[in-house]
């Protein structure tokens, strides 16, 4: 099942072309991955305690339509474990169940030195079909 | 009565000394001011259609102590007109109703071609005590 | 020729992880694509006060490795119209000469109403190969 | 002698009014900061890796007229240390020689446990009249 969350567009998303910025985008792509984890009882900050991180490796995205200031847009967020040391975040901004923005994000996991390990178990076990 | 609004910390506040970063403050505070807006019948890209806008005329706040990734904050905002032209948002930043920033936010009202106007009846009927 | 612009990584740049956030390395390549347009004679905000504007249609990118507070990065630019209404930018961030970020990002041209129009001659004009 | 230095405003930097987003003026003190200091023989990253770092505890700022796409403004910073726990940077931000917004920032020093600790010599020394 994808995670949803919804987010307000407010001024510090938009830019001068009157809608939002398009690596703001990415900040929404990242807000859905940390409430993606949180939904499965797994907070960043607490990874990132005991010693490792995700960390984006690729991503791809595609613009489709623009949000603009007051919308409510919605991320969608899903997850599967590509590798044993990689995974991917199948991602899309919405509005009123209209695509505006979709793209994946590849993650690897770091430990706390910054090298490269597999994915933990409790990542793996996250991952969907 | 002041207006309260609650945001996750994610990456995007936050900077490499691991607290949310000064400036990102201040988005917290305009989130505030248009949840305000909002909770009292007006949508800051209305008021901008419409041919006006608020805009920040100066701003000061005081950092008390940090909030950190994954933390969840709370924007209080109130609202009081200062003049025929200027309005202060009083506003600050808590976290488990501990007083994280605090600071003022005083606006002015331009028409769409950059002029000082009045404050709107619409704006000063919501001025409090 | 690529064109080549330098910026120092500041604490807005930064995470909580500690080195600079994924999505900022999308704002180092808008002011690459500005700068590269600059170095031709093209102000994007003349663009745009002209009635149109290069929008962002799709993004990809590869983080190998990360840049940290205070290093200065190299942002490296090339172009290519890719169709009658498509353009390429291909760029990379540097650091030192050793590849960071790596990606492309395919533009599009709007007019004042935000209709696909083809790329003008004046744009097309600075396709490399 | 204050410092100075310039910056080009970018799409990242402005919002859906046109102009600079009224937040990300502190991210321009920032940076001029930052360069003071580097002018002045030290890196922030430094600073931080020997375990201490300057923290904002206050600003205030005064927004006169606004920066919009493409221009380039230029920051101006000086220092004063005022007590033996404080300094203030007097920053504004210029264009063409014109003033677009001016104000103080207020810093302490912590060490690496968060502890506020007395100015640093080598930053006391460089207080200006």
């Amino acid at each position: 099942m994808p995670e949803r969350v919804s987010y307000r567009v407010y001024y510090e998303d938009t830019d001068s072309l009157g809608v939002v910025y398009y690596a703001n985008y990415f900040k929404y792509f990242e807000r859905g991955r940390s409430e993606f984890l949180r939904a499965h009882g797994h907070e960043v900050a607490d990874l990132n305690a005991r010693g490792f991180g995700l960390v984006v490796h690729a991503v791809s995205a595609t613009f489709r339509k623009p949000a603009a200031l007051g919308e409510l847009v919605e991320v969608v967020t899903s997850f599967a474990v590509t590798s044993a040391y990689r995974g991917r975040f199948t991602q899309r901004v919405e509005r009123d169940g209209e695509l505006l923005v979709d793209g994946v994000v590849d993650v690897v996991c770091l430990d706390g030195s910054g090298q490269l390990i597999e994915m933990p178990a409790e990542l793996t076990a996250l991952s969907g079909p």
